[in-house]
């Protein structure tokens, strides 16, 4: 953590409403900063150097950088504004900084994966996304915090909304940093629930896209059969930007192969024909959801007009397919590691390890057979339905007290394990007045569809909690929403 | 086997030379018998009876069909005349006979899969293949000879050119009845050597694509990281024609997902812009080749000019690591119908079954990246040398006698292992007088290019054994070539 303390400079002097004002500007989503920096009225060096500021004073706290260096911001922010003012068109994310998980590899920066074992890892390339990140203009803000190799065993993050609790994880410092105005955009990934569940526990949007639309190349191997990349943004047209700018067959991973990057911020941000048909229903973890965030769920669900339906055949067992997999596959990723320094992995790790080795080849196609076989269950459910989302909450309940925990992915098991879309929305809050996340399932690659549905329905339920995290504390009145 | 043994109706009074008589008539290659029949001196009907007369003739012996109904021959090749004489355009495969390995589902006949336990099995659907070659107007003559689930224990069929010999496996029936003029086109399979080997013993070529290239829906899954469709034909161009018109992504096969239809036919036939770099060498299993194999085969390297090339890394672990991944596939595939009845299925798929299910999920994705870095290291292989193939033995040595093996796949265990396009030529003969195969190998993805190259050296090298077998046995002088 090297961000500096030094008051932010190239914020003063803008004439735009709000974009003088450094924490204002930290609260803007990534739409309105790139209204701004195309109308020339923000730069992308005032924009970084507000976010800088920010980062320096609440990084203390809030422990979400695994690498930040204000050196290397700064020149990015430089070149951009030198593109506008050579005259050269704006890229799709022209100025806008975004945040990286540590499981992304950077060559201009460290990539340790949360892992001991990786301290100082230097790549040797960025992962594909890193380079399409930089050809779309994005300024590179620095490297989140991940849980100890996407897994289980916590970083050193607290929720920006209460520091004695979890944000939430494995995309831990994605999550806290977008909610806390450190930055509008960052990257995650999920194998299970590390996207949905830390957007939920921090109050900021969301998106894990259909398995194989973001290539992963370049991006730590946990378990390939559920690893995906997914998005933190302030709103759903933000991460759908985002989501397109980096999504598309790379001729490498074998997932995205023969996938064609999606046409995902126009038609996100487009009016729908109809209301949306959105159906809820008591998926197996649903009697381990807590009642306040049942009430508050099932409230939004009367009132939408939400309608129970079963889920398709497979449910059930998915979890038990999904954890063997899973474990399966991350002792293959980490057999190595585990060999050379078993002592110092974490012991939830060591046993998932332990576990995998003794997954036999047959059952570990079983496995990824059933989450074939579901994926299709879902194909055909959401077409007899004609449904436009399957609505859940995103977790059990708000984020736990203490840091030990990242929280209990179960309810975002079932679309990691079939693969599906899915859009955590900050719409709801629990009793004890934290974020709880809702998180929207789509049907697999209709992930334009998913995000339309979900804008509209941040819209019409009526509540965005998009103003900064922290910002409270400093008197600012955050938390705003319903 | 209903074949009938009258005399073939509708091969009388056409007028090119030959087509009157029908076992010239079965000597002909596809590209010959789709001129006649789109000139209109041969008729589907003509060409369907004069191959239904010879399989009549010569069944009893090599026993290459498990299902053949002159009734469904006929209705289909009356069809395909009637499409000609609406005057509707031909297709690629209009009123050609093609065979199907009793792998491939067909709704219209069983589909047995060379095992007691699938005995009377009945598809609902025909596979994708199927349905393309009907599409592409073929006429489906039936269904060929399979070793056990496509594995080691072999069927009945006999190799035409020596009934005392194996005709090679699995896909014995479609390498035979193509060798012995009963068929001009054939389908196969191969998830070690199960097409090149035939098609050497037998005398025929054998194509097996790049891994991905033809969708496996419909098709036995035996092995699914190695599994793949191939084709027998007489010529290069005839092998390329079948094989593109099943060929291309059919959104489920995920091997086959975004991969175009590639243009084959055109590119095999087309003339060299320089004469081919082929490269020849010393594999880990050269050592095992017979003598007088070796000896033709280095004669033939000598006089075309090929320059021994050291393979790239990795090929000597290969065999293990292909061996591992398939057994452990094989479990995953047949482990039911073990289960049920493993009494009834042969004692050597027994003990891979067996095997099979000890091999650990770690263990199995050790092998299957092991076969990714292959062929990388293939693709720079055949870049850096700018070779246009690798050419082999196609097996050991010519067909074992004995019908209890189908022989050693040994040669095509590379190519199998990295996904690589082969090609088997009848180019060479043994001390004793039988086809031995050569193989032509190539970058995966380059099939056209390795089809074109094989084309040019049929012609090169002077020699097609393209008359049918067991034609000598009727007087007729088969068995030309060099």
């Amino acid at each position: 953590m090297e961000a500096e303390r030094r008051a932010p400079a190239g914020a003063s002097g803008q004439g735009t409403a709000g974009v003088a004002d450094p924490d204002a500007l930290c609260a803007l989503d990534a739409t309105r900063l790139r209204t701004g920096l195309a109308a020339g009225t923000l730069t992308a060096t005032a924009c970084a150097e507000a976010l800088l500021a920010r980062c320096a004073a609440l990084e203390p706290q809030l422990q979400a950088w695994a690498f930040l260096d204000p050196v290397l911001v700064r020149a990015q922010a430089a070149a951009a504004d030198a593109v506008r003012a050579a005259g050269a068109p704006l890229r799709a994310l022209h100025g806008l900084p975004v945040g990286l998980k540590d499981v992304v590899d950077t060559a201009s920066m460290p990539t340790e994966n949360g892992c001991v074992l990786h301290a100082g890892r230097r790549p040797a390339a960025d992962a594909v996304l890193v380079q399409r990140l930089r050809r779309a203009g994005a300024v590179l803000m620095g490297k989140t915090v991940t849980t100890e190799l996407a897994t289980y065993a916590s970083g050193p993050t607290r929720n920006p909304h209460d520091p004695r609790r979890t944000p939430g994880g494995s995309s831990s410092g994605s999550a806290a940093a977008v909610a806390a105005g450190m930055l509008p955009l960052a990257i995650g990934t999920q194998t299970n629930g590390s996207v949905i569940r830390p957007a939920a526990f921090c109050g900021v949007v969301g998106y894990k896209p259909s398995a194989g639309m973001i290539p992963r190349t370049g991006v730590l191997v946990q378990s390939p059969s559920f690893d995906g990349v997914g998005v933190f943004a302030r709103t759903v047209v933000d991460a759908a930007i985002l989501a397109e700018a980096i999504a598309g067959d790379d001729g490498r991973d074998p997932l995205a192969r023969g996938r064609a990057p999606p046409r995902l911020a126009r038609v996100a941000g487009a009016p729908l024909p109809r209301p949306p048909v959105v159906a809820w229903n008591g998926q197996p973890a649903w009697r381990r959801v807590a009642p306040d965030a049942r009430a508050a769920f099932e409230a939004l669900a009367s009132r939408m007009g939400w309608c129970p339906l079963a889920l398709p055949a497979g449910c059930d067992e998915a979890y038990e397919h999904h954890r063997v997999v899973m474990e399966a596959e991350i002792a293959g990723s980490f057999e190595s590691l585990w060999r050379d320094g078993a002592a110092r992995l974490s012991t939830p790790l060591q046993g998932q390890i332990e576990r995998g080795l003794q997954v036999g080849a047959v059952r570990w196609r079983r496995g990824t057979e059933a989450a074939q076989a579901l994926r299709a269950g879902f194909d055909r459910w959401f077409d007899v339905h004609g449904l436009d989302a399957w609505a859940t909450p995103s977790a059990l309940g708000t984020a736990p007290e203490g840091l030990a925990s990242t929280g209990d992915p179960v309810m975002c098991t079932l679309a990691s394990f079939a693969g599906l879309p899915a859009v955590g929305l900050p719409l709801l809050r629990g009793a004890d007045g934290m974020p709880l996340g809702l998180q929207l399932v789509g049907r697999h690659g209709d992930d334009a569809r998913l995000l339309r549905t979900a804008n509209w329905l941040m819209e019409a339920a009526g509540g965005v909690l998009s103003a900064p995290a922290c910002a409270a504390r400093r008197g600012r009145g955050g938390g705003a929403g319903r």
